[in-house]
């Protein structure tokens, strides 16, 4: 569509400055010296929806962050594309890591750096620009809703309600959500399924004050010694999780499946030089593919306890602490594996500890299958603007919402992501490449039109 | 003594008024910010000294905190005493579980609540009175040196090449020394032996950044997983060490050692409930006294890696720490100790894991005999103000100093501690009752009398 590249091209410089002024913005949803910031966010990416021509848009409040809501409907006749996306973002620490400020976005070698650019400001925002081009071209196959929260880094703790209370507001006829990965430029690929999430925070308390390791040493149960005890425990010698229950519902693979999953394009040399590590790890039988897109995992992305500071103090502290996510996959429940978590990990504490488990959230894990209508259109869209057929791929991250979408609207959901696994998403220096950022925008009015027209049939 | 009585009764409201003054200042050698207030808190030492008779006093630079040295010499004929303290103190974090601010002394009940109160302040100053009875009253019977150092909490590395240099000007008698506690006041005791100490420093590293925990979790070795795999192997199932050579110089004792160091009166019903434990800890074959008093041990002081922020981020860190000291007893040897640590912990660590160990500080474990002349000269200076004979104990805690005073200046220590073991040392909310601050001031003088009177047979 010549009219689309057109208008792309004559924009493509202030469609870039909107997105790195959206950058500036510290919209980090856990901290809450940051609400305002996330706030200020939301009025910005509503006040973009009406300059691209929605015909409303407001920002919704929630007992949390808001949501921002914005519609352009065409014809009621025509199919509806329901856009979600997010625009909080995660904590950006360790700031010593950075190169640059993580809101104080830089165009390096074609590549934006700063938090969000990727996850998911840059990816949310290629489809206000994206529904831009079309509205101002004219060309709109689709009514297009957008739904765009600030909790998703956050566990969208607020967003169930808004669905439940907007049932008939957000009526679609499918959802599109860019915010996740491909497997390159050259090898254009599409999400399959993601994995679910159970996220838990762990206190165990030995005895009830800090005391003098010396005096007290050798004779009481240490908190950090028997937390890592009760970690360790967690993984048996093949990395499985000993978690009883934990595989019940587990969906084995089937050798087909498999045979095909690991058809990508995977170079395991180039991934361990890529990460500095001599060798890979992970759950015996299994393909590095496999294990981050198909199997459960139980990863500890926090501790802390005792003394963390300059020099040494030696002290037996009271309290250690942990936090603990397990990344979940069909037919695993949240709810069921949070408790099974929890029934364990209270269980295996020694005598002399006590255990405070608290659940952070969750999110149930997805897969859309490849036959579908709007799987279809998606990847039309991508041989469109790519030259060939995406790979179909099950990404390892979480998006839980895509589960509530089903249950709560009935909808299905297609992940048309333009990432790149090394994009540093919830880490230092994220990133996100200012060709996939235009690609993007390119890509996802002939979702639009393809979507239609199967609709039409 | 009548005379000592007098004057101590007399100054009693001052020598507790010029303790709070010098509690009131944060001299926490750990931490560089606060290098003037130790600075300062050494010139108060110096002042005291000079204040409560000595002939001069000094505060000697190093290439750390400063050392303060004063003497009195009354005669050259009569025996030395030697004592040593130290002036600086453990760091106060966590401030949130002091109930009153570490650095602005309160007496609540009796009891002086401050940081240093009684590790090592409180009992140092006892010193630095009681020379100020004996020389206010001419009642000296030995000539006393005192040596007061301000890096005892970060492991005395300054004092060693102090002593080297100096070992003409600190010749005496006997080191005295008042850092460790007793059983209880209507149960004196005197340590006749001390555990060594070896501090380490250990950083894990798994992939070469932060890294999203779903696109990567169950393919990469999770640095915090692996630290803590690796220090739950560091005990067996009987909380025995692992670490191979650990044990090859461990003097165990005899059984009449172990029955005589049983008989001291502990009431473990009473050391649950005090700690708030459901049951104690250790290892297998030993009971509390034995395991704090005589076996070495392991303990996590502090462990940090990836987020420990406000709520969630699903984040698989780059890295993990952790600060592991070990306690040793006779005839272990510090530097040997954090060697085979080092050596087993690089060992033990997985594929995609690499491990640096840093050594903190160490000290040597020791053991005063309870049959020489200068604990004799303490037991009966005991005997003297508490009207009962003292229990000999083994201290769980470290002076590495002690050691270095028989191999550098050929002296054996006595230590006449009047702590007690819920005071709180290295803790928050530490406190020393007044009445054993009083009845350190009223038991020192004795020691010197007793002790002179042994070195004249």
């Amino acid at each position: 569509m010549q009219v689309w590249k057109d208008y792309l091209e004559t924009n493509k410089d202030r469609f870039l400055d909107e997105l790195l002024e959206l950058l500036r913005i510290p919209s980090v949803s856990a901290d809450s010296k940051y609400k305002e910031d996330v706030a200020r966010c939301a009025e910005a990416v509503k006040q973009h929806m009406l300059a691209a021509g929605c015909d409303m848009a407001e920002v919704c409040p929630t007992k949390g962050h808001p949501i921002v809501y914005g519609e352009k409907i065409v014809d009621p006749k025509l199919p509806t594309v329901l856009v979600y996306g997010h625009y909080d973002v995660q904590p950006a620490d360790p700031l010593e890591l950075w190169t640059s400020g993580p809101f104080e976005p830089v165009i390096k070698d074609g590549k934006i750096y700063a938090r969000g650019a990727c996850d998911d400001k840059g990816q949310m925002f290629m489809h206000i620009k994206a529904f831009e081009v079309m509205a101002k071209t004219n060309t709109l196959a689709c009514n297009v809703k957008m739904m765009i929260e600030g909790e998703e880094e956050v566990g969208s703790d607020n967003l169930g309600k808004f669905l439940e209370a907007n049932v008939e507001k957000l009526k679609a006829d499918i959802v599109l959500i860019s915010d996740t990965s491909m497997i390159s430029m050259e090898n254009p690929s599409i999400e399959s399924g993601l994995r679910g999430l159970a996220y838990m925070e762990v206190e165990v308390t030995g005895p009830n004050r800090d005391l003098h390791s010396g005096v007290y040493g050798g004779a009481v149960a240490n908190p950090i010694n028997q937390l890592c005890k009760m970690i360790a425990s967690l993984h048996d010698e093949n990395n499985h999780i000993t978690i009883p229950g934990f595989y019940d519902k587990v969906l084995e693979l089937k050798a087909e499946e498999r045979n095909d999953l690991n058809k990508a394009p995977f170079d395991l040399d180039e991934y361990k030089k890529e990460l500095n590590v001599s060798d890979v790890w992970g759950e015996l039988g299994y393909t590095t593919l496999e294990r981050t897109g198909t199997r459960p995992t139980l990863d500890v992305n926090g501790i802390w306890g005792g003394y963390t500071g300059e020099g040494a103090k030696t002290v037996l502290p009271s309290k250690a602490y942990a936090k603990i996510s397990m990344r979940l996959v069909p037919n695993q429940i949240s709810t069921e594996i949070s408790n099974l978590f929890s029934d364990h990990f209270k269980k295996i504490a020694p005598a002399g500890i006590t255990v405070k488990v608290t659940p952070h959230h969750g999110g149930e894990p997805v897969v859309t299958p490849t036959d579908s209508p709007a799987y279809q259109a998606a990847a039309k869209a991508i041989k469109a603007t790519f030259g060939k057929d995406p790979i179909p791929t099950r990404g390892g991250g979480s998006i839980p919402i895509v589960a509530l979408f089903e249950s709560v609207l009935g909808l299905k959901t297609v992940l048309l992501g333009f990432g790149l696994d090394n994009d540093n998403i919830h880490s230092p220096n994220e990133k996100y490449d200012v060709f996939n950022y235009y690609k993007g925008i390119e890509t996802i009015p002939f979702f639009h039109k393809y979507f239609a027209e199967s609709e039409a049939k």
